[in-house]
């Protein structure tokens, strides 16, 4: 019986200069802990794309102040993902880069009260300055939301219709929200209002004395259900949780058809019962991931493993 | 030199048998770690009551499930918070319980294929059946909804004024939901189409063929910042992280108006960079907390420690 | 079968002004995460004591700095532990006050630099003058261990009589080191030598040009071994993790002989592969956890758990 | 002033199929969070290899059953490390598979009453048959350890030359101890006592009824003493944190000769006060890193790091 459960041996990690990441994960794939899981959520991606799934992205925490962005484009690109899910303040993040600002490197211990007399608002160890969200996204994004709402009044918009119309009004082909208008990924943002993109949605509404878009809630659950339900297969890749993650998960609650893949790189931990930090058994037993599915979760720093990751993936799918 | 920053010992935290919460966390005030930031959240809270400061609760994880709603029940009935921003769940489960519902004890390791085929849903370490959404939250809500889409037809609502209406038409002293609506704290949930009761207003829509209520974000946004604006002082609690803390903390930015008393009991960490387990130190750079705010971060289990800090505030308001 | 696993419902914990820390830890002993844990900590070392289990105290972590040892030592003397495994800084920093210093508090985000400037010693939110540790430690532990070195040359020490000889040369009730000799604890200090205490038997030699006393890896475990091995019943408190969880787990395995009652508390995760945040689960599979122990793990912070902890037992205790 | 700590730009991580893990890291170099940390890191490590630093490790938590030994392996071979300081676990299963054992790929959700009727122990998702502590570990190491007995009669040994005397007994040019010996990188094991070898020291002194080694715990400091006082420049790698972390950095502490470079890379938090999660910052206040120092924190999963760093390092290395 021992050999029944004992029949894969850990191979240790062997390393040479100038190898590939793809090589690097390869040399993971035996191996336990992270890096092993690392490894199999590199094999569950490919069989993904591979299998025809259709691919959500649930996008929590500061990614693009971090410098994740071009790895999205680059999935989106590259058809490796077909629905995103975002928090509001990536997107926020991604307009503001796209309309010219910029995120810069900093230090983890700043002097807040410092920074604060220097209106420079810290996101970690990245620093930005506050009057970028003035010069940079309030004003491009105060007369597109007010053209928006021209364009649309009388008529109410989903969260994904809102970032659809905005990304047809922006040029940066290194923006999230430009390339996923571009190739037709819908970008869903729950709690839109939970971010500045919210924020200026009223500004707008009071500055133009104008009535606003109403973002319809409804609608956008009719849109998310309409875009998974008649898919085949589902995957999902869950970076960080939050709204995201049980938005995701949601869908396939409601619809009794869990996740055929899901990998969920995080940090979070499911000792204090929060849903980011649940693990993917848990979600076994409410039925939003298959009892059969492929499916790993990476503990550990997301802006490290999904370069990694979506590297790796690459180099297999360019191979093939 | 030393002498300055050295002048108040730790005080080793005495025991003995029979002592009150309050006492105990008196033994913790001259102490290190967690025990002496619960101590001082305790000394904060007390001081914001003390202060007539706008109390705003952040209400996320799955703190209804894990059996901390009568304590949120009671600090809306003590007058201990005035505005709550909440996660959907949340306001799912106390719904739930409120319809008859309950939440079981279960294990943290549970076999959670086994619970799929009962039908049992895990949230860590509590199970809950799966035909209690059915019969205890999805019945009683689909005719609520109705009527108050019957009532409000035309209308657009906010998530707050949603959940004001389903607290007056239920009847369960010790659900937060109908406590909120006797005692008029609003509940705001920013991403209400992310839990059951979003759901429910899509199935309702179609289940009655009739327009859904529609739930206004800006509308939203408007009585949130009219609600906090014009606050003297004001304080936050946040229980975890997610939407509800950014939601809390974007008006102090949208208003230049930083917080004068902040608590946060969270086990996320900074490290990663999302918003959750941000310090509160970060959240001055911004602005959104004060320079001389009184603030403290309890890095610790929620449920642990926020029955501790409202049970020593309770006793030491009771005392004066 | 529902039923069956659903037929604890959890309880809303109550709360009212002036409890005692027992009634909350009782009412947490129906409800999920950390609280409920908590409240089985609770019984699982009320039953401990009174099944008249052998209890080892794991401890790890600057527990004496934060301000824990007067805990440990109200357990020593109600006969709540009998054997201790520490780190060897707990034992370096309870001595350090015994001897007249102190550690006062500070603050978690200080300037290090300027510490370091001022020769003070930061221990997260902890202060210590390095003066103190010439003053208040090594110059009164240099003759002490050269009185031991002196009193037991040619004899090899293990750990625990290096501890006892010390203990029984300093005066100060509420020394851990001092009450465990004086209630005949032993105190195991595994890495010694990782430690200011080795440090200094390492200077005394050098100062005194004496042979230092021998500190005997192989007598340490014999006599570990001893106190262990016959007990009837075997329970285990471990604060943090560390060279002490190991090593109390260790005896277990060795003597196949797995512990009946196991409370950890800590908040290290297992994911990372390390025994410090391995669940008790994982022990199970190593003998070194009975399959039908009492065992409970809680994910927090150890500051606030373990007043809570031996508060409530001392009340339960006192009660019968 | 915005301008002078704003001047360097996150500049997005840009993926290409088959780039080398040195590319990916350079990709890194210009990002925050994790990501910007881990390329610092691959900076700080090759600096201290360039300015021909003394370079010690600290080498905690099961990273041998999760196949790291090889990493470790090319860094004694290729001179990237010179004194390592470890857990005694760590090298208990370099030995075990040494000896001819292994490890498995297993589950992290286990049923760990099932493995342990089938003797199956756990570490996290890697299971090891517990015959092979016998048959791979334990009988051969008995007669080593009593060969070592015979040898070194009447003689002391520190735990560093116990480790150098079985390196210089077996044969495997993929075992740690054997490259160490062979390369003469001391391996430094603080609390043997606190693993199999320190049992086996214990029984093989009962079995062969003969006086085991003393192992000389004071010989132990003046040996790392020695080893690491007089460099002229001092890096350390902390893989985890416990006993390795705190011995590499006392002796700086000792020797008022801060290290000039410190990396580690944890998962443990520093909140809870313990010193594994302790920051770099706070170990600058104590002297034990430089004020000036180069130093990183990766708070991330080490088997995923620590292959990157090493495979960039060697990367960068072998282009010079």
């Amino acid at each position: 019986m021992v050999l029944e459960v004992c029949k894969r041996p850990v191979k240790p990690v062997s390393l040479k200069p100038g190898m590939t990441v793809g090589e690097l994960v390869s040399e993971m794939g035996d191996t336990g802990f992270g890096a092993g899981r690392l490894a199999r959520a590199v094999e569950i991606y490919e069989r993904m794309i591979k299998d025809g799934a259709l691919i959500l992205l649930g996008f929590a925490g500061a990614m693009v102040p971090a410098g994740m962005k071009k790895i999205i484009v680059e999935m989106i690109r590259r058809k490796m993902v077909h629905i995103i899910v975002s928090t509001g303040a990536n997107m926020v993040h991604d307009l503001l880069e796209a309309f010219g600002g910029a995120h810069y490197k900093g230090v983890g211990t700043a002097d807040d009260r410092q920074l604060y007399k220097w209106q420079i608002d810290r996101i970690f160890d990245v620093f930005v300055p506050e009057e970028y969200f003035k010069g940079y996204f309030d004003n491009p994004m105060l007369s597109i939301l007010d053209e928006i709402a021209r364009e649309t009044r009388g008529t109410s918009l989903s969260s994904a219709d809102l970032m659809r119309e905005i990304g047809g009004k922006i040029n940066d082909e290194n923006s999230i929200v430009r390339s996923a208008f571009e190739h037709k990924v819908p970008i869903f943002v729950p709690a839109i209002q939970d971010s500045c993109i919210g924020l200026l949605l009223w500004e707008a509404a009071a500055k133009y004395n104008r009535t606003p878009p109403i973002i319809d809630v409804v609608k956008e659950l009719n849109q998310f259900f309409s875009a998974v339900k008649d898919a085949e297969k589902t995957g999902a890749i869950i970076l960080g949780g939050g709204v995201p993650k049980n938005y995701i998960f949601q869908v396939a609650f409601e619809f009794k058809k869990p996740y055929n893949y899901v990998i969920q790189i995080t940090m979070d931990r499911p000792e204090p019962g929060g849903l980011s930090g649940a693990t993917l058994e848990e979600a076994v037993s409410w039925g939003k991931v298959g009892e059969e599915a492929w499916k790993v979760q990476v503990i550990s720093d997301t802006t490290i493993c999904l370069p990694i990751l979506v590297a790796a993936v690459m180099e297999r799918i360019s191979e093939r």
